[in-house]
């Protein structure tokens, strides 16, 4: 779908939420993708995806500072708003909602939404409050653009539980879409991190997905988990992959899985590190129906 | 003001959401004022104050568990919805919200909304976890109830400071309206947990507002802050009030105020015990003109 007229810039939550109720109040349902900009094609799908659901759609694009550590990638994080608009172009999105950090975080700001549970392994082990900053600025955005529904790339798996159970959790009045991992050609998942990536590290990277296949792969066939987590760590360091963890767990608990579970649906979730730049990716495995070597 | 028709009550918060969001596009602003329920003058006297201020006003009747502690007084807090439907019929109230437990934490639920800055002193400290569970449950209530202005009373002053600033610091459309503390003739501050003292004990009680009234004076004479506070606390312990705190500080951000600050909105604040029974309550001390003895 090619987007009717540029979209609005918006930077401001007053006049962005009163934009969205006027559409609702229009009879329109709004969805809403929320990124930290440095767009690909993995936002666009979320994009179209919003726009095949809704007439109309904001995206907000805003690097958050609360949900990178201290010795994260916040400063380096790539910006350009007017390369990310040129990539909106071609969309039907409606408005881009880009407020500064002073109209996300008033001044002595002290809430944080805290999520347990999902946010509790991996990202949240290895991310100390990555997830209540992930959290504390959705429900903030979910004020600032009250849509019908919501977009999030199943590449961050463990962010869209988090988002899901404070969704639940709060009552909030949306709607949480999970779309595909959009990926290369030869498998890498897209992410705005893999602009980081010198051209060896770009070819070493593809180890990651190939990794997640081997999994999906011996998962069908039967495999133990802990034989497939193995392998898949394997090789990660064969492409002298940093391995942060390489795991099979239920899919929406991310919880440990039997190993007699042949009914649960699980998911194989991976991050590791080259160099300074870190990457996450996952993939789903359906429940299997061979019993476990 | 008088009820035109009774209340209706409302036990799911999808039913109270569209309630309140159809009364908004019929273009009436919708006042709420949340509750545990055991609904005194004080309760009513925000009532009164919504719906001077709203067409339409609804009243959440729900004891949170998340907010007591495992040592306090969940279990024995009065619950009584026919008498509390009773005490609300003479008013102009048009729904209930009584949601169960079930209905406002669903399985699994693992958020809290965590407050810092104003919810660390005092209560903070001494009800671990207290505001936590008070900012959480109002953060859903908003969800619920997405009214146009809250209304709370200045008795539980530090509990308005919390909400005001998870309302800020959230982005929730949301007015928050702090209302006077409504007293009994012989000062003590109306309070569901009055009803837990024995007749001596509601003789002793008398203190906590005569330790106020007393740090006024106090105060507008200009004694020094210290002072001020020793005097409320010999008070107290006069009539055999176990205290907690009393104390003398900045209104807004409960911050110790310097001895010579002429200038910045002081509140004193005061928590006593007598037998099982935790009361609270506060005055508030306008800039004084004065300087310090």
């Amino acid at each position: 779908m090619t987007g009717d007229r540029p979209p609005t810039i918006i930077r401001r939550s007053d006049e962005m939420r009163q934009r969205v109720r006027a559409a609702q109040a229009a009879g329109e349902r709004v969805g809403f993708v929320p990124t930290m900009g440095s767009l690909h094609a993995g936002h666009t799908s979320l994009v179209e995806r919003a726009a095949s659901d809704c007439p109309a759609v904001a995206v907000s694009i805003f690097v958050n500072p609360i949900q990178f550590g201290p010795q994260e990638d916040f400063d380096r994080y790539p910006r350009d708003l007017a390369a990310d608009c040129k990539r909106l172009a071609p969309h039907s999105v409606r408005w881009i909602y880009a407020p500064d950090v002073s109209e996300m975080y008033p001044p002595d700001h002290a809430t944080r939404v805290e999520v347990a549970g999902p946010a509790e392994p991996f990202e949240g082990q290895l991310r100390p409050g990555h997830f209540a900053g992930v959290a504390t600025v959705v429900c903030r955005l979910f004020h600032c653009v009250p849509a019908d529904a919501a977009y999030f790339g199943a590449k961050d798996w463990q962010q869209t539980l988090v988002v899901k159970r404070m969704v639940a959790d709060l009552g909030l009045p949306i709607d949480v879409v999970v779309c595909p991992t959009v990926r290369e050609t030869d498998g890498l998942a897209l992410s705005s991190r893999n602009a980081y990536l010198t051209a060896p590290q770009r070819q070493q990277a593809t180890a990651l997905s190939t990794a997640l296949k081997q999994a999906q792969s011996d998962w069908q066939q039967g495999h133990a988990i802990s034989d497939i987590e193995h392998r898949m760590a394997a090789i990660l360091e064969a492409a002298a992959i940093a391995v942060d963890y390489a795991t099979v767990v239920a899919a929406d608990t991310l919880e440990p899985l039997a190993p007699s579970d042949q009914t649960t649906a699980a998911i194989a979730l991976i991050a590791g590190r080259l160099g300074e730049t870190r990457l996450i990716d996952n993939l789903s495995l359906p429940p299997r129906t061979q019993s476990p070597c």
